[in-house]
Formats: structure tokens, C-alpha cells, sequence
């Protein structure tokens, strides 16, 4: 069964998936990098191509960061993962934060309201972008992705929307220990979400907090 | 030196740590007992008159529940963890949700800006109402207390006002695996918390993550 997975979703201690003030330059707003400091640390996120002045780790954290590609078949993600646009394309010179190899290497859907056609990077990365409700574009994902499971990538209304619908069969969140103060809140409008959901917590060395979310 | 410090105050996942609709049967209002089943397990609330059905506990829970006490020469608490009442006090008739022996054990300084005569239950439980702001309301705690420690007592407003005025020296809270959606949230307002205290991590078996905040 091809399930929709969730995984290195990071959050404050206040529950902001990212912070206030999205650019170019700041794709999680206020926050920085604050919030995925635990994943830059990791062999997984280095092997993507992000960069980091101490050796990489095959701790905790990595041993949760490594499940994010194998089995996937598809990545469902949000327009503001995608980019800082907002509102009709202006062009088509954006293809996102990732460069010209991006670390997906499967298809892409897109949600957006405003069309654009389909264009392919390097390396499998084939973006779709897609004006659907959340079971329709998952539907969509699941033809593309056959046998395979589809990953719910963020951002942050993305998950949420996808668990309101309760789409989501597996959820991996971390809980970095920052205030963020203002932002986009994860859990907005779920409450009772512990009634679906087996939820197991694993502290690491780094101080964050991996909780997963196991479908009932 | 004497400290102030906030143990076992459960939070939800989504930051919550009281529901809505507060009455005298309904302390947390629609959040009823969930935040403090892990709690209500241990021996050291077990101690203090929670009733369970099953054998107290003393694992981490209690290792961390059991810190509450030593050391502490007075509570300061809130208005809306003494009681349902709002407003003037219509009677003096309310002496708390604790019954004749309450587990303090010490002087209690109620925060509330509705004068009220101090009364004296069993057990050296004076109460105390006061009303003054966070640094007025610790400097008369702590004269009361003498050598010892002032215990934020809560709740959610009272830990908050206190963390604002960074009026904080050690912070206990337990995050429950429930989302709440609604009720009284604890970290509004307080963006950059980890700049004033280093923060660890226990999780337990019993599926809460213990949280321990020390001024940096």
C-alpha cells in the first residue's frame, strides 16, 4: 500500500514550521536556519549538498534524517516550499530554492491556484504543478509514484491541510528547542490529532526532539 | 540564594496548558485530566491525595514529579489556579480546589488584584492575596520564604508573566502527546526563550517529554 509520509518536519517549542517574513534570501523567515540546525548537522542533509564547519553525524538525528527518501516515489509540497512567490507567475525563471540537480529525484507536485506547465531538472526532478484539494492531488501524486509512497513535504499549511483531510499515514516532527514567537503554527486546527495517532518521543544529543506519528 | 522555579507544568503539544472553559468541575476546562494523567500516576501525586487505578509509579515521571516540593518556601500562584471565580469575590466562601489539608504545606501568595483577607487551612497552608506585579509579588514571596525557594505555582498566565520578566531561575514543564487546539497557551510572547536558558530533553515511557529550562 502506497502510504503518505511525513518526514524531518521541523518545528519551535511553540510550534512555528517556519517563521515570519519569507524572501529569497530567508526561506524560513525570521527563523534562519534555526530550525533544520539539527538536519545540517546530519551525514543525510550534507549528502543533499548542504554545507557545515563540523564533520557530519550518523547519530540519532541522521538514523531519523535517512528515512526521508527511501520508498518515496513522489513529493507533494507546497508553493511556499517551492518559492517566495506569491500570487499568477510572473515568468518561469523560478524553479526553486534547490539549484539545478535538486535533492527530490522523483516527481514533484506543486499545489498552487496558478497555473504554470510542468518543467524537469536534473536528476529525476520533474516539477507538476497542480491546483487540487488535498485527496484529488494526492490521488494525482499516487499515479505518478505506482507502487511507491508519496511524501508530504511541507510547508507547514501543506501538512496541515493534508492531516486535517487525515491523508497522513506516517509523520516524523521535530521539536527544535526555540521560541519562535510568530510564524506559521503546525497544529492549528487539530485538535483531538492524538486520537489517530500512536506518538512516540526521542530526545537527541542535540537537544531537539524527534516525535513520530504512527497511524492508529 | 534563593530561586524560583516551576515544576510539572504540562503543556500540550500545541502549547497549551489549560483548556478552555474553566469551572469548578473542570480546573483545566475541555482539557479535563489529560494534561496531568502522567502526573496523577506517580507516587509523589499519589502522595498528595490523586486517586488512580493503578500502582503509583516510580519511574522518570516521579523522579521529575518529586522535585516539586524540597526546598520551596512559598507558592505563588494565580488567580485561575486558585479558583473558577473571576471579578470581585462575591463571598469568602472558596478556599481553593484542595480541600482542609492542601499538599503545599507552606504559604501560598495568590495573585489577584480583588483584595481578600488572608486565611490559614491545615497543614501550614496560609493563604495570601496580593495584588502586585511579578517582581513585587517574588520580593514579598521571598521574604516569607527565607532561605528557601518561591515556586511559581502557575497557571499559564502566572508562568508566563514570570517568564517575561525573566524573573525564572529553573522551569520544569512536561509536554503531553495530545493537541489541544484551544485554552490559554504558555509560550506567547516570549520569542527567544533559549537565549536565557539551556534546555534538555527526557522523554518517558509514558509518552510525555519532560522538559527542563535552566537560566543560562
Amino acid at each position: 500500500m502506497s502510504l503518505a509520509r511525513v518526514h524531518n518536519f521541523s518545528i519551535s517549542l511553540d510550534g512555528f514550521g517556519t517563521g515570519e517574513g519569507q524572501t529569497i534570501d530567508a526561506p524560513f523567515g525570521h527563523a534562519c536556519h534555526r530550525l533544520m540546525e539539527w538536519a545540517i548537522a546530519t551525514r543525510t542533509f550534507r549528502d543533499m549538498g548542504m554545507h557545515g564547519d563540523t564533520p557530519a553525524t550518523r547519530g540519532v538525528d541522521d538514523a531519523f534524517a535517512s528515512n526521508w527518501a527511501p520508498g518515496i516515489g513522489v513529493e507533494i509540497m507546497g508553493r511556499n516550499k517551492f518559492g517566495p512567490q506569491r500570487g499568477p507567475w510572473e515568468n518561469e525563471d523560478w524553479t526553486g530554492w534547490w539549484g539545478d540537480n535538486p535533492p527530490f529525484h522523483t516527481p514533484v507536485v506543486v499545489l498552487t491556484h496558478h497555473p504554470r506547465p510542468p518543467f524537469e531538472l536534473e536528476g529525476g526532478n520533474a516539477f507538476h504543478f497542480v491546483g487540487a484539494d488535498p485527496v484529488s492531488a494526492l490521488a494525482q501524486a499516487r499515479a505518478m509514484a505506482g507502487d511507491l509512497d508519496v511524501r508530504i513535504g511541507g510547508g507547514v499549511q501543506t501538512v496541515r491541510q493534508f492531516l486535517a483531510a487525515d491523508l497522513i499515514d506516517h509523520m516524523h516532527v521535530v521539536v527544535a528547542p526555540i521560541v519562535l514567537g510568530r510564524g506559521e503554527r503546525l497544529w492549528d486546527g487539530l485538535e483531538g490529532l492524538e486520537d489517530r495517532f500512536e506518538i512516540e518521543a526521542t530526545p537527541s544529543p542535540s537537544r531537539v526532539t524527534h516525535l513520530t506519528f504512527t497511524r492508529r
